[in-house]
């Protein structure tokens, strides 16, 4: 696994640290494509994407630590159960 | 799993049947939380969340498709190998 990310306190809450959303409505975003996660990040950043609190977390987060959090959850063993919590 | 969209054919391109993304920047959506997806796919076809080629998919679709194709992918095994494709 890749080192943990300086702002993964940031988003545990929702989303804990390997990824499993904690909520319905909440991704799953462990074992993602690190690309799109990177993108996801980035467009909440620049506004294009708007969602609470996404838009506020990630306006808290430099480039490199998008770079970090999106290596981090991809690399997790992503999620098996089809849906279920 | 829930019966096969009717819709399912303009997904499985990006996203195959089994939601495992075809192609770096694509997320899988595979074992993915329901209610994202259903909020994912209105987003797009509101407008709310704009994304090629998502917006024109989208535009396809009755909310009845969204609700077939959010369940389909839900229920799907979801995704293992920690970003590996």
């Amino acid at each position: 696994l890749p080192p943990k990310p300086a702002k993964l306190g940031l988003c545990v809450a929702c989303h804990g640290e390997d990824g499993t959303g904690r909520a319905p409505g909440t991704p799953h975003i462990g074992g993602q494509d690190r690309l799109y996660l990177e993108r996801s990040l980035a467009d909440y950043r620049s506004g294009k994407r708007q969602q609470v609190p996404m838009t506020s977390l990630a306006n808290a987060l430099q480039p490199r630590d998008i770079e970090a959090l999106a290596a981090w959850y991809a690399a997790q063993p992503g999620f098996v159960g089809g849906g279920q919590r």
